[in-house]
């Protein structure tokens, strides 16, 4: 009959160690003699809830906050746990083997000075104190990569311009993975080089993406994470746009793959416009982003991580797109579609949203672009003329174009539109000849528009077969001698609105990062995890190991006197 | 010099019109000598806006609201003008030209007494007293297509109801679109018939893919419009059930084409595990939903209108997809997460979405999916093990697999719980040997649940390469030899969770839909707009056109009265 197991447990208040001596710490713990379990953590609420599911619980009266460190031991006597936790500072003191670093500097200027070719920084210490290290970094023009999370959203932006004010790149925070020159900084597999080059917001999407394409027989250039907020609103992708610029520029680089959770959708316009203007195909992968379409131009659309994958590695053994033709930027800028079909008008919106932003509609995709009032246009507009609010005893605009042919008049009467886009639609019980009723509308607006010195277009989505009523050639030929352009699917009616409205090629922002910083051979100064210093070293890479500890030994009001007395 | 042109304008007060009757009425006034430019419309405060926009506006002073017709004319003259509106009501008794039908009755009775055989009703009549029309051809055991909007869902849920335990269908309220035996009812594209059979809540979306499958040189069986609403969670796809139900038994089905916005989670869920019993390929093309990985099973998703049709006759082309596996039911029905990649368990998540419903997460799809507590699964749980909450003071759970050990206890021992899923991400700075940190769990998971009489499995994704440091090769071999089921993507690993977990055949619901009333010949019945009639006609189908009025003329206060009078 065994005896009831006992738990111990012990405080070091407001310490800091690094976690992988924590994991350690237990692991040698749970090796000794009569010990049945351990646990070392920091002792937030939900770490002691984990412990107390364990039977690790060491009960309410162990007074320890979230910046304590507590051990807890169960072990099959009082003695035996006992002589457990005896061991924890000796235990805490030993040296990991595998860093066979001999000096270890305890700054990062110090770091520098032994490898001043190390043009990267790999930072992993707590959240609150990387940024104050990633920004150091920055002040020797080095780039970073920024493992930590828990870092303000306001530390990030900041980090983000400085770094693109100066060509460099902060990759993070909780960036968890990037391949830079052949080497993986953080969690990266060991992939073959070749000429796909990755961006992302996602660490194990990389890995995925990476591992499948090597798995099919190609490789990787680069892959650059940026960490997972860089495409939201308030960061506004700021290093995704760097990380295309590069690529772009990357000979090495001949197909890119952008994958992210969904973007910001301002984001993702300025974004995938920059990736259109690449001269190289870009695979993209919003996961869990309806696709809007299966191609844009030079845009792929994927629909999971393997997919991404698969697209790439075809691209490359086909040829390359041809570059996006230049943006037409005369006339008006505005876009406005009257649909009288519900669900074109729906798929013309998706498909739109990766190239226009903000386009409002009567049935928009979220509640935030819904016009104001159904009958007056606003920036970019798609409208569905079926919907209730236009067909009150009136009949479908397929069969009355009445509304459509005054609408029609009113939006080309508007001097800052500059692209119309209709549907035509076929068949049983439409109207008995709709090119016929739109035509004459069409020449009109196009020739007033001339005659005002001002360049419009009108493109025609033509929905029908040759069977139809209608006469399918017939309904086209007379768009056509409108001088409509005509389109059969709504993927080539946005191709036509992106060519047209696609926002310009922008300014670049900051400075170029220069390409030396992703070309072998890898130097890297490391501050945080070991574990990263061994994998750069394992790797062949150049690396020095900062000795890191938090300013004061982790006493904040300490640091805080420190830091004044240093700015003074 | 030309006169300043004058309005004019007319009000009909409270009277009942076909639409096509209104359209014509403004065609005749528009022709007439002197006349620039005139407008019919119910006189709602939109439509009152739309003639101001034109110069067709009476004013305020003109008495009339959105039961009155307003007839307004733009003419050279008061002459001209009052000319114009003296013929109005002369034109409004003009009988169209076109339909040839010598006696038209006056009742939906004494339509089907004509024409036994019409085992459709079509109903266009406006919105508010479609369901009348269309409750009484239920009882006359007919099938309706319901092109009528404005109707209440209540209304809707009820009719389908009705319908559903009598063997019969219901497409609409503000279907617009359906192919049924060869000939389009409504709004249809004329096809060659083939083994592509369509479900839509969606008109034109219908029509655009019934067109593409057309110009692939391929055909349509059979087209069913749902309605709008069917895939709401308030009527449940009551309608696009039936209708996978006959597509399923109908022989010249081969390929089924399910095209809708984004249902209701619950309800993409149930028609999703009824199409993946079908034993046909089922392509699903949810307008504006994220596309939860490009097949499962049976299943294919589609990220466009064009695309579906694409896929579709690519399907009919190549061999038949197997029917899905039988489902296994026995062990626990609930499924547990645990993962140390985000973008994996996120990918996940989006792959589960069509299979399972709900899946609650510390980092879910949608907020009400949100887990109470990340340390305590709720039903289906899927969660990353790497988000903030788990992580503060703590490795990340690819180097620090303790956490994850402690859970996979907890959730093995829920005997609730049938499967585990694991990921295993391989690779620089993870874990040495992740799955001999695992395996032992798993082995001893799958025993205790054997022991204790309860089937569990545990499946394991593992992200890696053969040249990564842990031996990709050796991991898989450990795992496997553990018992575990290992896959490579997200999406097998989705795959597996459907064929394990997804919801069993349901109990069909109702009476079966007979087949008869899918094949030829069609012969209908048409209450409402005449057009609907001309192209049954047209298209060789027998069909009689009612003369409908309104109840009492429109007067709804009369029509009260008779109507209780009847039911008394």
């Amino acid at each position: 009959m065994s005896r009831e197991p006992v738990t111990r447990c012990a405080v070091r208040p407001g310490a800091y160690y690094d976690s992988v001596v924590l994991m350690q710490l237990q692991r040698a713990l749970t090796g000794l003699p009569g010990v049945l379990d351990a646990g070392v953590v920091m002792a937030t609420p939900a770490n002691r809830e984990v412990l107390a599911a364990s039977g690790l619980e060491p009960g309410e009266d162990v007074p320890a906050g979230p910046h304590d460190l507590l051990i807890a031991v169960k072990a099959e006597s009082e003695a035996s746990a006992g002589e457990a936790l005896s061991r924890v500072d000796a235990l805490l003191q030993v040296r990991r083997s595998g860093a066979e670093q001999d000096f270890r500097p305890r700054s990062l200027a110090t770091a520098l000075k032994l490898l001043p070719a190390a043009r990267w920084v790999l930072i992993s210490v707590p959240g609150r104190y990387a940024a104050g290290v990633a920004e150091e970094a920055l002040d020797h023009s080095r780039n970073v990569f920024l493992y930590s999370d828990n870092v303000p959203v306001a530390e990030e932006v900041a980090l983000k311009r400085k770094a693109l004010g100066r060509g460099l790149l902060v990759l993070g925070p909780d960036c968890g993975t990037a391949v830079v020159g052949g080497v993986g900084l953080g969690f990266a597999n060991r992939v073959r080089r070749g000429p796909i080059g990755l961006i992302g917001a996602s660490g194990t999407g990389l890995q995925a993406i990476m591992s499948h394409v090597h798995a099919l027989g190609a490789g990787i250039s680069q892959a650059i994470g940026t960490g997972g907020r860089d495409l939201s609103g308030g960061v506004g992708g700021i290093t995704a746009g760097q990380a295309l610029d590069a690529l772009r520029r990357d000979p090495e680089t001949q197909v890119i793959v952008l994958v992210s959770k969904p973007p910001a959708p301002e984001v993702a316009v300025r974004l995938l416009s920059l990736a259109r203007q690449m001269g190289k195909p870009v695979v993209v992968d919003f996961l869990g982003a309806p696709l809007p379409g299966r191609k844009l131009g030079n845009l792929h659309f994927a629909a999971s991580l393997a997919e991404a994958a698969e697209i790439a590695v075809r691209l490359v053994e086909a040829e390359t797109d041809a570059p996006a033709p230049p943006l037409k930027t005369e006339g008006g800028r505005y876009l406005r579609g009257l649909f009288s079909g519900g669900t074109l008008a729906y798929e013309t919106l998706l498909g739109l949203s990766t190239v226009l932003s903000p386009v409002f509609s009567n049935a928009p995709l979220s509640e935030s672009r819904r016009l104001a009032d159904p009958l007056r246009s606003q920036a970019h507009t798609v409208l569905d003329l079926g919907a209730d609010e236009f067909t009150v005893g009136r009949l479908h605009p397929m069969i009355d174009f009445d509304l459509r042919r005054r609408r029609l008049r009113q939006e080309a009467a508007d001097p800052e539109v500059g692209l119309i886009l209709l549907d035509v639609v076929l068949g049983e019980s439409a109207h008995a000849d709709p090119a016929g009723e739109l035509a004459p509308e069409i020449e009109r607006a196009l020739s007033e528009a001339r005659a005002a010195g001002r360049t419009l277009e009108i493109a025609v989505l033509v929905i029908g077969t040759g069977e139809d009523p209608q006469d399918l050639e017939v309904q086209i030929a007379t768009l056509e001698k409108a001088s409509a352009h005509v389109c059969r699917t709504v993927g080539e009616l946005v191709n036509h609105a992106a060519e047209r409205l696609g926002q310009a090629e922008q300014e670049r922002e900051g400075e170029p990062v220069p390409l030396e910083i992703l070309q072998p051979p890898l130097a890297a100064v490391n501050v945080g995890l070991e574990s990263f210093y061994d994998s750069l070293v394992a790797q062949g890479a150049r690396a020095v190991q900062v000795e890191w500890k938090p300013p004061a030994g982790g006493n904040e009001k300490l640091a805080g006197i420190l830091a004044r007395m240093k700015g003074g």
